[in-house]
């Protein structure tokens, strides 16, 4: 049964090509009839099994397949997890990209940096106001998150409006631009919504996200305390209300400020252009005028707030940094939270920098950008939707808003987790998982966009762990006989100069199987390999308890 | 100026060698005069970037040069971080062994493995027992932990008395044995301490650590809820008192509890032998025997509350199990907090067992086996030491305490944060730090203890991520022409099949500068590899932006 037939006519298809099993790739297909719009379009970073992978990227074979009804991406804010993939899978897709205008922006340096900039069409999009694109409208509304220009789309189909809310909390006294619009939330839930599919990262925790405002009054304490140091703060580039109020605090308390890290002058960049980032004059100070301040008069934004081993605030603590040097009269505060997996990294930083003398801040510098449980609920309540969707987040957080839709009243049956390739139809008499589409996990490696598979990677692993063992020799085609070699030849194994022994008797072993082999007259090379691989591989094992990769290559020679 | 001629002629040297750069290696050295004590000996595990690395171990040089005056080791207690390293230091360093009961059980368990039962002296000893070792002795207190029979040590020597904690919390209502003996440190404080050696692990928190018997409480309140499912609840395999009140529970509900996981089956056997576990008649049955019991009156205790990819908890998760299927019967129970740097795995662990439907629980089922800020004061306010010496924690822990050393009067001058190697001496008139011995990192990987150093870590970093090309070919010794080859062969670079195009113009590469070097005369065999690995790795880096290792392997062919 095609696809096509499953889906009953008047049904809207909700098909997340990411998601779950590739926590950060943000990309969902909706489908009515001869139209696919797709909501964000992410990148994922490399678990920690992906060796020497770069990033993620969603497998879009099922929008190649139909690229004749894709309309175009519609994105809802620009983080990575949202909008990393865009220049990859332009390539293929190349259909118009709809956001808002910061959205847009971080979208336009990153397509100039992959010269794509000329072939992407582009539309910036403000809120409330609708697109339409093939048998959707989209309402682009205003939300509040830690990047400036979030927006939740309404989006409405001949089978039903589903609201996507994108990541979001509720900030009542925002630092930039109108708190989240719940009018319009409430307005568009009074008409009647099919599906809310909503932000669940933070629906494990209680309670409400405090506002962006409250890290701001922290900052001004922790400016007034440390006044006779330097001030360094780490935090997420994109966070643009966050180094606004670094600035403020630093205008306030008579400090110049210096902007390290290229990707933090990028959006800072960026987002003045676009006047998201109000900075008064003569604040900001280049780096290379930061010796004609005394240390108590500067402030140093960073990146590397999440222990990134290459990022500025790493390289500052680790001694590696060309102009910056940290000491006793340093305060370095970390404007952030570790993300899940980051934590050690951080408090190697930490520790380095403690280390070296300088005073660390870590608590209470920082807010989340997503709703907690009654933030959810009250989306919920505004929104009543008929299916309940939870997106953004694992499975435990994926299944804890299911519980808070529970809850709430939304019937079991009417709560659906979905994994990426699901095809979920709905409709306002029903919605089932029909079926499934292709999706799943491209690895980037350097400018290989997906040649780095599965067999690759557990080679990488291999090699990681016990390194390669080469065995070099020539046989002579006529009369069988070893004429160059063995040679052998490790890394990653063990250093040599420790192993001569060791090195000595493998060489015994290899010439014991080689002439074993010849004397009784194999001809195939393949087989004489594996005899190698596998008397050498039982020594090596014996001798070690390791399992480097053993490589026979046998070179028949022509005299 | 030798090590002997820096110390004072009557001042006792703390020495650690193992520590702060090597966090989990607990082992110091003290001495005095012509005697040498070792308190402690524990392995670490290995840091990310050190790949395919299975445990590291003091560097004990110090000891070796100074063997006639080592007396003996005295160990705190059973956790790996303080045990581990004994059998490969003891091949070196074979002197007794002395340790409370429980202790030394965990120890002999590992002699046994190491096939070093026999050869090693052994002394079991008693809290408030003393042991005369040359110019010391040192006195065995009780103190609580998260394992029994943990001791903290009374080190008397002619330059005075360091009290040294050993990994401790304060416990009003252990679940086993007595509360830690805080009169006989009061009573030691009163003779006057030169030093302490505290328990940093927590000293960033505030208040106190809570009661073991705190978590028997909720595991009741858990067991009465979840009647109706299968309990399977994760801990350390150590935590003989968690052990205690979960078979305590399971009897109470009248469940029957399984043991599963194999340093969970070893310690529990351990435990029982040395009556410090008491398991009712009729509680414990085996794997095989849960069949026949329905899930509601069954307990597993299993291995693997960190995450740890081969342990008994992952496999349930991922399916991998032999014997136990997860399902949405079942409730588990993480009795314990991720250890920084496992939360990652610990996640994935939580997500695959929801996924497959089970009910999962990690909050308020553990408590901190080590002392938070108001113990650490009762401590130094019972002991009232001269020095302080914070141990144990990293740096941004150790500096926590030298805070509140500091806050509770003792001089800055006085307060010691030292680092592996470092060499303190001390007696009443002064305490400062005179010089370092030679301390450090030995990397075990399999059998091969220190044979795996920077230079093979850097080939396993290099490997695990790009992977490498092997290129061989063979030369005629007189002609100087190829007789055979080149042949390329990759591993971990790129999936052979995806890449045929790159290979066939790696290999015109290739032979263009092997010919020119030929062409040019060259003899130098190392000179044509060089040729090869630059060029070829230029190519490689310009086609896919990798840096795999590039192995040019060439055999001279005498025909």
């Amino acid at each position: 049964m095609s696809k096509k037939e499953m889906m009953r006519s008047s049904a809207l298809a909700v098909i997340p090509l990411g998601g779950l099993e590739q926590i950060g790739m943000n990309i969902t297909a909706f489908e009515y009839e001869d139209s696919i719009i797709v909501v964000d379009c992410g990148l994922a970073f490399p678990e920690d099994d992906m060796l020497g992978i770069d990033l993620v990227i969603p497998d879009v074979t099922y929008l190649k397949d139909n690229i004749k009804k894709v309309k175009g991406f519609v994105i809802t804010h620009g983080h990575e997890d949202h909008i990393g993939s865009l220049p990859y899978v332009l390539r293929d897709i190349n259909v118009p990209i709809y956001a808002t205008r910061l959205t847009m922006g971080i979208i336009e340096n990153k397509l100039k940096e992959h010269d794509l900039l000329e072939s992407t069409r582009r539309k910036v999009v403000t809120f409330g106001q609708s697109i339409n694109l093939g048998q959707f409208r989209i309402e682009f509304i205003k939300t509040n998150h830690s990047i400036v220009d979030a927006a939740a789309l309404a989006i409405y189909s001949p089978a039903g409006i589903v609201v996507h809310t994108g990541d979001f909390k509720v900030d009542y006294t925002p630092v930039f631009g109108d708190s989240i619009d719940l009018q319009r939330f409430a307005e568009i839930g009074k008409k009647g919504v099919l599906a809310l599919m909503c932000d669940s990262t933070n629906a494990e925790r209680e309670g409400f996200t405090p506002s962006e405002k409250t890290v701001g009054r922290n900052l001004d304490e922790l400016f007034e305390e440390h006044d006779n140091t330097r001030i360094i703060i780490a935090t997420f580039a994109s966070n643009v209300d966050r180094v606004q109020q670094i600035i403020n605090s630093a205008h306030k308390y008579g400090r110049k400020v210096v902007v390290e890290g290229r990707s933090m002058v990028n959006i800072i960049e960026t987002a003045r252009n676009l006047k998201c980032l109000n900075v008064p004059d003569n604040t900001l100070i280049e780096l290379d005028q930061l010796k004609n301040y005394p240390d108590e008069k500067t402030v140093i934004i960073t990146t590397g707030s999440q222990g990134e081993s290459m990022a500025a605030l790493s390289r500052m603590a680790n001694g590696n940094h060309k102009k910056i040097r940290i000491g006793a009269n340093d305060t370095v505060i970390f404007s952030s939270h570790p993300i899940p997996g980051n934590e050690k990294a951080v408090t190697n930083v930490i520790n380095e920098l403690l280390i070296k003398g300088a005073d660390v801040i870590f608590q209470d510098v920082h807010v989340s950008g997503h709703a907690c449980q009654e933030e959810i609920k009250l989306i919920y309540s505004l929104v009543k939707p008929r299916y309940a969707i939870p997106v953004h987040g694992e499975f435990k957080h994926l299944k804890a808003q299911a519980k808070l839709a529970l809850q709430l009243g939304i019937p079991k049956e009417n709560i659906f987790i979905l994994r990426s390739g699901d095809v979920l139809e709905l409709d306002e008499h029903k919605a089932e998982i029909t079926g499934s589409v292709h999706a799943g996990d491209i690895m980037v490696d350097g400018l290989g966009v997906g040649d780095v598979g599965n067999v690759v990677l557990r080679d990488r692993q291999r090699l990681s762990e016990d390194g390669i063992i080469i065995v070099t020799l020539g046989i002579d085609k006529i009369s069988r006989t070893i004429v160059c070699g063995p040679e052998i030849v490790s890394r990653g194994f063990v250093y040599v100069k420790e192993s001569d022994e060791l090195m000595d008797e493998a060489m015994a072993v290899i010439l014991e199987s080689t002439n074993d082999c010849l004397d009784r007259g194999v001809k195939d090379i393949g087989k004489i390999r594996s005899a190698i691989r596998d008397s050498l591989g039982g020594y090596v094992w014996q001798k070690t308890q390791r399992r480097p990769m053993i490589m026979p290559i046998i070179m028949e020679v022509s005299i």
